[in-house]
């Protein structure tokens, strides 16, 4: 399997939704279930769902549906949640302490190890038990513990050169919450949330919405 | 132009890119733009480029280029921008501070009129200028003051109930953080930001770049 998985980015950003679904249903002690099932839990086609998980070879047997333990545990591994993630936060705002309070992220291995920031108020302070320290200390602190992903919460004037710095310290991904596109080595990920973008999208269904509803009226 | 406008949302999802691409060019007094050189800025196709522009009748002239200030108006009109939209925000914690606190997306005509909570120390406060309420009193408030657009970010547990209300209440669209997949009627627009499926998404890119890295070694 490990050979032949170039998958589509499209189904991989499906992933996660198919993983947080089947942990509900393991969590509910549900076993087994079939795509035509979990089509209508996801709202998704099954056809959808059949091809997807097609992807990864197909864990679901015909007239039996799939065992949901394995296909999460699966899922879990093509994600790499399997293994552990060092992670620190550059940029100690409210962003950056609503991402170091939430529980969610530990539970799926990714371990927050130290928070940054430039702001003499904050340095020191502690938040959901890790320190926050001076920016200062951000390279020997990367290198020596390893560190893998960076979640850049920091104001945006500073975002690109903080990004090519990280990278040349060995981080391996870079999860960038501000409106800059980042231009970075090959071997660094990067993930960008642009919070902005999803509220125009919303505005634009809204809109659409809007003509649809004054050409029914017409 | 509004007669045949149904666009793929893969293609909505890259409009707010080029709409602040063309905004920092505009800031910057460019005025007109090659596909060329935009695709080199973006880091996208120029064919792709082209290609999503003339989902829109294409604002491009062959040899010419485009007209930096009328595609950025018309991307604008395009995602509804040119509305004002009122919004709320539902959950003051540290992740709806930092929301009320951005400045973006005043900037582009959403205008944040209210902030609810339950918690008896939050309200009051006020935040960017903006009151902290009741919840009991959202009902009320959003009919009102015909608010379009609730921002949950609220913990998990009661945003199924609360977008229920909501959209009672007349909500046209919801901008959804919490790992729960709203279905609500057709009229009100729901956007979910799942920040754990975008963490999930870096850890896959990290974890096949490791493996890529891995195959060239041997």
């Amino acid at each position: 399997m490990a050979e032949e998985r170039k998958i589509s980015m499209a189904v991989v950003r499906r992933l996660p939704r198919y993983y947080r679904y089947l942990g509900e249903l393991l969590q509910k002690g549900v076993n087994k279930i079939s795509s035509r099932e979990l089509s209508e839990k996801m709202n998704v086609t099954a056809s959808q769902i059949r091809q997807d998980l097609n992807n990864f070879g197909g864990f679901g047997q015909q007239g039996y549906g799939y065992n949901v333990e394995y296909l999460y545990e699966e899922i879990g591994k093509i994600l790499g949640l399997h293994q552990n993630y060092k992670m620190i936060i550059v940029g100690v705002g409210n962003l950056g302490q609503a991402i170091a309070n939430s529980n969610s992220f530990s539970r799926r291995g990714f371990k927050l190890v130290g928070l940054f920031d430039v702001n003499p108020k904050l340095i020191g302070m502690s938040i959901h038990g890790v320190e926050v320290m001076d920016v200062d200390r951000m390279e020997q602190f990367v290198k020596e513990n390893g560190v893998e992903i960076a979640i850049l919460t920091m104001p945006k004037t500073r975002v690109k050169e903080t990004a090519e710095k990280l990278a040349q310290w060995g981080i391996k991904g870079l999860w960038n919450f501000s409106p800059v596109d980042l231009f970075l080595p090959e071997n660094v990920q990067v993930e960008n949330v642009h919070l902005s973008h999803s509220l125009m999208t919303l505005a634009y269904m809204i809109s659409e919405a809007k003509i649809e509803e004054e050409k029914e009226r017409h």
